[in-house]
């Protein structure tokens, strides 16, 4: 066998090294300046590894104290940047539209187990924190396509397996668009955003800060390092580079149309989720796991100005396009739980489809609890498994209408309405509950006023 | 052939005549006191038909003027009330569910035919309506499961036709609070949700009034007229009793669970859409169109409380529950856009995914425009095609991330973006354009600052 | 409304009356001098009504005589011939492929209920006909797109509707060659054939005969009818000119590419099937209606030539093409059954579909009668359920390997092996079987040694 | 990192080593005495590696000789046999039914290719050696899920990876049934089969014959492997334990339900298929590759007499259960070709399934071919793509129908019937072709008579 086939690995990562221990070292934040790792061809299929997004933070144990003591300013790791050249070796360039097919993925060997948590409200929270403010966490372990959790029985399922996180990297110029605009919602957003009288996560926004900031090659300490972790964008929100997409149908033989805002493109990836409901609800929310990615890129020259649209002031206001690939779980039953953009308080809000999606994941927590759940396992499981997300209705005026669609055929007994009350499926007699911590903060937590009437 | 098989016709359509001159008047209104029109027992698979959402307010003609000025005070006009009732003949109570099956569906023979339209910024509006504030409409023919559009060629797609409204009545209780909730979105919400100044189609709500009331068996003018038309909800937005779901998948083997809050459920339908995307974003922008909807019925006793979750002040603050029917269009590719939580001005929003889904339409409209068509087209088609909108990402502070996924397979032409320029599909020369009206207020039409460089 | 859409009625169907009195007499053989009764153009869609195969000759009521006596003669009743013109006028010519696109279909109005059957072994028989002899009949009933059976509880299921026949006219040359090798068969294969030790329904094949014989205008009695008579062809097989298909998928949306031998192509159509499962091996197998049909023809000029494939001694010797429509029912679950091609008496057969098929029939017969159900129950369930029967191995000497499919949510229990016992799903505790008949033949029954042991 | 996920891995495979030379040495013949190399437990996720099904024997080159010569003696290399006890050690018995769950497979890292061929006529064959009696070969290439080949240009599609050969050792007694059923084949198949005046490919049968005997731990040249050599099955064809089953669908999340017949029950696997179409019509016709399983067990104790159905002279006349997995490649649009059994001299065959199979074959490698495709490509890519085929109908005397159901979206162009002739996807300008043998035997070719005229 003197010849090899398959993916070339450009970046490998070890598991028994930290994030910046690695070959070729990681990174956790968006800037143009940060070197390149790897450097690939158009048509080539290459393999980049990843860690989990907390490289390595939270552990296989039976304790969700490190979900709340949990580092958030070190998130995500990505691997790369990665260059992309043309078959003369010329790179893409500013203008041109990067497109990566996905052409395989997974968990890495000897690490198939994944995790799935909330954080403590006073610690970014999720969703539902105010009704949920403690960290949870669940542990998930993977046969081949299926995962299961002994935190969360009854429930088994195959995952659509996608990196959360893939995108280019930004131009000073776009940089400097994002900390803008972000820096203008975390100081005036709470007198002036309503939805954050809804959507309790805090902070509004993570503006860059050197404290956690991981660079790859750049040397911590150096007048570069400190001037570029004073500039670079924290990678938690997705923007007009792609990044945290968190579109859960990214999985084998998708492909996506990335712009190009730095020669070479300068490719970032990582967060592999084994799966992901749409929303990620409790935050912390696929199934979290280390992984790879087998990676085929091409380059569309001059295709940011002919394919993406620019919304807004200025032509880098982008965003990229999405191709689903053909293969994913075929379920045939799903049952749907509708919102409408009324709050809890039973106050009535404009088309707003944030607020109609919450309602919607409350009420599905509050059914699915009925079939021996606790709502912390409906939460976390909402947030992980194959559930879709729509916008339904946003014309409607007062109500935006939004769905939850859930596969039945994820549980072992049959979750839908009956008028007969026949036994269909295991009764769920099960002591074990997702690992738990105290919320110890003074945050309000709100109720359901309906519910202890 | 002594034998009568199918469905028992209980509210037959007379296409010839007036929405208040049918056999069984039809309605327009929410409201207890609107009387049945007929009864039928669980089991019993019964026809219910139905006029457009207008009841023959728009025309098969080349204009759309009748758009311009369509009197929305009247729509929409719903057939019902149904009493359902078990087989002992006891009738449906308040606090039980009740189970409506769609077992078939579909137009009204030789009507078939409908529109999709947007309407006049000054008159209800869409969407985008800051965008497009022209009266727009589109035809749309019907070769069986197909439909086809001469002001919007180039595209054919097999429907996944469903009720845009279905739902049971209200409870006085229930009327009070919604009239109350949505009467203080109405006097406050303009100065009060931020929301407002990035969707722009008014009113923020549309509260009871004697205007254009039709209220079924009752006679107008009647004292009893005079109190329900003053009492009686709009049916403008879905609500906890169902009623404009708008649920696209709601299609043939679907199923509904519905709260009963009156003495036999007074079950009422309308609004048929032949096909639409989630968002129905052109506001009339469904294919909209008479039909027929056969429907089995059942009881579950006491199923509020079983199954529904009462999420906010009283016990009433529920939402209906859905299984999605196992019929629907086959695609297996699907081209997907994105939007974030940025609205056009550059202005970050924090975690809104109404905002987000404004972005995501809007780059798809642009992009779809590069292969032929206008923009308007566009935007009418992303309304009624079966385009799916999903929240992707609600917990990434500050953006929300939803995306819009549009099934390529209903374009003769391969609208990918293509790094090689080979022609692929008929090209698309095309005078045809969606049938227009002016502007003729003077609000504000948002613009792209980045298109104008 | 002086408009009328939809699909002009070119061939109605008067279910009070019989096949020969309808306003456009039926025909059920295949003979070029046949008159059409009916002319369309290409780019309209039309609708043609049918009876069901043996134009009422099998009732509802709760007796399988009616089928042990059927008359075998008469059937298929078909609607047509239908010549094809285009949009200049000139009609369809032999070497033209006509496409014909299924707009719509389903059952007749008030007449939504089907049947099916398996006739006596001295009358046609059925692919087990060995195994069962008796002439057996269950009724179905139709809720919109499901089936149910009073005769085969604890089952319900989406229909994949489809027309069993639909063919072109032959030429004379073409039935010529029909005639003489079907002549062949008859007279000689009993001796030569292998297979019919294993097939046991008879006849072999189905020759030329005046008994029974239809031929639409051209009236009883005449010398032309005489003539006819003699030369037509039975509509049992399917053969060059499409005829009698059974393709189970050719539902709404798909597309049938037909031959044309005859001027005008003489399109006819019939034998409506609610649902039919691969291979329809109850030979009355499918759930038998009548219905219409909504069509749309296309003439592709020259299209024999260029896209069909003569295959054998004459350029006559093709077969059509098919186009798969988009709309099928969602199943995720399947229970495969294998079959190799060995007999029940333990011989090897070489590389035997049918032998292979038949031994995979035989198999979840009994496996799906230890669920409650008799193994007559089960026979006429796979016939008619959307079961898929596939050729999975025709090379692996001296094994043919064929599999049977079983969507498993047809059924209201879990019909999957479970190695723990708990009941999941209603227990079929029934009285119901399917209508049987005595078998009052002499013919030997095949048993399965291994079960009496 | 102290803890290892994943799959415990029983039978590693060394790619540099031949078949005899494995850690665990391989086996090629079925026979109860061939001992474990294995032993696994219920529950427990364990990889089972495998070489391709020649070990090695096709090489990575441009030369189809290797498949001209190749010795189908030696041929399956099979992993195993692999003992399966229950939670407290108890070995399956039998009479037991041993669920085997596909959790995950693949290739094996950096042998990410595969090949499909047809042999010689005078070497093995293939369906339609009559037609094509010349070794050919294609290469294929893996990038993640896709596979595409140099020799067949234009197509590029996602696998349906599957084990071709997965089953249970046989008893003695269920061995002395097959050699005794075969042997009768052999001797005098040729003169009682009407079949093989058709299917042409030779020998009928493959009887034991210590020729090439691999038989794992045992030694060559001791008297027991004297002994078992000249009992043990070949493993061509399957059988009922399983074996060659060849279900194409029996991919990642599948289970397979199999007859115990020796304690421990024996598990070997092998001959890993990147895809393949149903029928695996070119016989070497999957593409062929090595590869990784990971399985998963379960014991249904008595589950044979409880489950499976003994169909013929004993208890042992039995077949397995598949239950197919949840993820496949999803196509929307298939092609669909017909075959009635009617053969290539226009001789009319008696409801015989594999002759209509073959002419839907041939009808459509003639189809493909008139898009630039020579012959031996399409034959190679219809043995190997996602192909579907259908026994369509089995009752209508004389014409078995059987269909080939082809996704149309594998090819870069649009393989459809088109009445306007408008040029979409690039037109197929290629010099490649399949490698390819001269045929040097002198048995006739069957011709198609009418493609001369």
């Amino acid at each position: 066998m003197a010849l090899l086939f398959g993916a070339r690995t450009v970046v490998p990562i070890d598991l028994k090294k930290k994030p910046w221990e690695q070959e070729h070292p990681l990174h956790n934040q968006w800037h143009p300046d940060i070197p390149a790792v790897a450097e690939v061809k158009v048509g080539e299929v290459f393999r980049v590894e990843m860690v989990d997004f907390t490289g390595g933070g939270i552990k296989h144990d039976s304790s969700a104290e490190d979900i709340k003591h949990a580092d958030l300013s070190v998130v995500h790791y990505l691997s790369g940047p990665i260059k992309v050249s043309d078959v003369d070796g010329v790179r893409a360039k500013p203008g041109d539209l990067l497109s990566v097919e996905i052409c395989n993925l997974g968990p890495l060997p000897g690490d198939e187990w994944g995790y799935t948590a909330t954080f403590d409200r006073e610690n970014g929270g999720g969703f539902l924190t105010d009704h949920f403010p403690s960290a949870t966490k669940a542990i998930w372990y993977f046969e081949g396509i299926y995962a299961y959790s002994t935190h969360i029985p009854g429930v088994r399922f195959p995952g659509l397996t996608h990196p959360g996180i893939i995108g280019t990297a930004p131009s000073k110029e776009l940089l400097d668009i994002w900390n803008e605009r972000e820096s203008e919602v975390q100081e005036n957003g709470l007198k002036s955003l309503k939805l954050c009288e809804v959507l309790h996560s805090r902070p509004l926004a993570n503006l860059p800060s050197p404290k956690g900031c991981l660079l790859g090659k750049i040397e911590k300490g150096t007048p570069e390092w400190e001037r570029i972790a004073k500039e670079a964008a924290r990678t938690i929100p997705g923007r007009e580079n792609g990044g945290n997409c968190y579109i859960k149908n990214l999985s084998k033989g998708s492909k996506i149309y990335l712009p190009v805002f730095v020669e070479g493109a300068n490719l970032s990836t990582g967060d592999m989720h084994f799966s992901q409901g749409d929303g990620e609800v409790s935050f912390c929310g696929a199934i979290e796991m280390s992984g790879f990615l087998e990676l085929k890129c091409d380059i569309i020259r001059g295709g940011m100005k002919e394919y993406l649209t620019p919304m807004g002031p200025t032509p880098l206001h982008v965003n990229p396009i999405f191709e689903i690939g053909p293969i994913e779980p075929r379920f045939s039953e799903w049952l749907v739980f509708e919102g409408i953009s009324v709050d809890e308080s039973g106050r009535q809000h404009y088309l707003d489809a944030s607020v109609a999606y919450k309602r919607a994941v409350l009420n599905a927590i509050d059914y699915l609890s009925r079939f021996g759940y606790s709502k912390e396992q409906v939460y976390l499981l909402l947030s992980c498994c194959p559930c879709e997300g729509r916008i339904s209705g946003i014309v409607d005026s007062p109500n935006a209408v939004a769905t939850l669609a859930i596969p039945t055929a994820i549980f072992d007994q049959d979750i839908r309405p009956k008028s007969r009350r026949i036994p269909v499926g295991p009764r769920l007699v099960r002591k074990q509950d997702v690992l738990k911590c105290t919320y110890d903060g003074n945050l309000p937590i709100t109720r359901n006023p309906a519910a202890s009437t």
